[in-house]
């Protein structure tokens, strides 16, 4: 590595060049000159290998083409294919990402959000279930699934859609006893309406229904549980389960399966994500499908804009569903 | 958002202090000032919700705190889970990441060592296949699975030895006709040395085997076009089959069942990676599983320290045989 005192300044440019620092200055920002100041200005950054100092940059323009972007993890196939497209996103307009994978400790995610606000990003997206998290005033931010207020734009899935969906699929399917099975966080937070959009169509289609809602950390031997007790002689009560998640649903498939019942042909599953196997092959099961790539362009588009003051607090993306083997059709 | 000149600098804590510069400098790096010096600075910094300005830190320091990651993307199980990784290695020593997620596109990819470069990074991690990828000697580099030579250190799983314990454990479960399936690119790569460890093996085994290799982009239905000729009457040829990747195993599997094969009956599958449903949940299959945690932290390490020119050029780290379902143990 070479010594930081090597590296070319822009004086170092001018110098070689002999032209004053102003007309270095005028060139790197594409700032028209005289022809041959311009060549000679080139031949110089090119023989002293000089590159523009971002940091420096950074200071005078307060700009820093750089976007942080928090997430519980990448382990899991929704967070992993969220932050690709970010990645991606962001990529498209020439911006960089900074990754903060919190793993869900809500004082790493307060220092994040912090560590986000000094390094004076452009703006932060941000995907967390703290309920505690104070958010700076002084950096745009966007919230994924969370809602933090009418100050923060939140970005998510038509939650409540892909409930109703989920319901009126599994009706036409010829379901007419279902039951929603849900973990997740208390607080207030997008994902929770899957539950509501769930009940409206029900309710809407006179089909009886049964909730096992279930609070984050709750071993998935509770649902194990309300499974077992609703199966006798190894007919369930229900025809039709909704599972908040490709991973419940994963998992409820498999109980299921153990206890002798049979998926799709006695009880047909729809989960909710849209995950891939490997990322690229087969769907987990069948599932309301999240549009992962709409709301990464929506997220960038916003924080870019820096509209955020006239953004809608909420905006929820339409979600379809697709057929994955665990549901007739 | 507050406009960029209404942030406080240093001079403003100094002025709200009533302290000469040079002491609020010292204050905020950690050096000893006398007691009453101390809590003034403290308060102003308080009161004016100073923050440091990592920019101008930067400028000064020659140290970024950022590391620079690129990875093909991050929706394949393996690359996922190593970004995870690295991102926790990273931020137990403070230091945070730019992503950068490629798409396995050449120009992109040294698009993206020069940015890094640019940006004066403190250091670039970087698994990449493009064979003609140039990369930087002004900033320190640690490549996974891609061997550059011996300037650049290469960090991987010990493929070859994965190799050896995937054709052991085929032998051990009582298969006598192996197959090894791969696809990938022709490039001088770590896993290409699975081919290597697992022939190695059969050959002092005196196991007879056979070799289907493919390159990068051939479809799928080349392996199942291998396999249909290799299989009569419903019997396969083979018993064992080692595949490149868990991906590559997950699809002979099905291939093998939808053929009427019995896996793991009449045929016993070991993959490579060691890749979980969601994250967290089952092995996709019997597997050599990669240290995806060690091979993170001795990266940030690597590059952390900085003696990469005292540094082995490659250094494989153990893997483990995990049982998936697809073999008989």
């Amino acid at each position: 590595m070479a010594e930081p005192s090597s590296a070319p300044t822009m004086k170092d440019v001018a110098r070689e060049a002999g032209v004053a620092l102003g007309t270095v200055s005028k060139v790197m920002n594409g700032i028209p000159v005289g022809e041959s100041y311009r060549v000679r200005v080139e031949k110089a950054v090119a023989k002293l290998n000089y590159r523009v100092n971002s940091y420096a940059k950074g200071l005078k323009t307060n700009k820093t083409y750089t976007v942080a972007v928090m997430v519980p993890n990448l382990v899991s196939p929704f967070f992993a294919k969220l932050v690709n497209a970010l990645n991606r996103q962001l990529a498209l307009r020439k911006y960089r990402m900074l990754l903060y994978a919190t793993d869900y400790d809500p004082a790493q995610e307060q220092e994040y959000v912090i560590m986000a606000e000094q390094q004076k990003v452009d703006g932060i997206i941000c995907l967390s279930y703290n309920p505690e998290l104070k958010v700076s005033e002084n950096v745009p931010m966007v919230s994924i699934d969370r809602y933090f207020g009418a100050q923060i734009p939140c970005v998510s899935s038509d939650n409540y859609g892909g409930g109703r969906i989920a319901a009126e699929k599994l009706y036409e399917n010829g379901c007419r006893n279902l039951a929603f099975m849900r973990i997740g966080s208390r607080l207030t937070n997008e994902p929770n309406k899957r539950k509501d959009g769930f009940i409206s169509a029900c309710e809407a289609l006179g089909v009886s229904f049964t909730l096992k809602i279930v609070d984050d950390g709750t071993p998935y031997a509770a649902f194990e549980e309300f499974l077992r007790e609703h199966t006798h002689a190894g007919v369930p009560d229900f025809d039709g389960i909704f599972c908040v998640t490709d991973s419940l649903a994963y998992q409820t498939v498999r109980s299921l399966r153990a206890m002798g019942v049979r998926v799709p042909e006695d009880v047909q599953i729809i989960g909710f994500d849209g995950a891939r196997l490997f990322g690229d092959q087969d769907l987990f099961c069948s599932t309301i499908v999240q549009p992962v790539e709409e709301i990464a362009e929506t997220c960038v588009d916003m924080i870019l804009e820096k509209a955020l003051s006239k953004a809608p607090s909420l905006m929820c993306l339409p979600v379809e569903y697709a057929y994955g083997g665990t549901t007739l059709k």
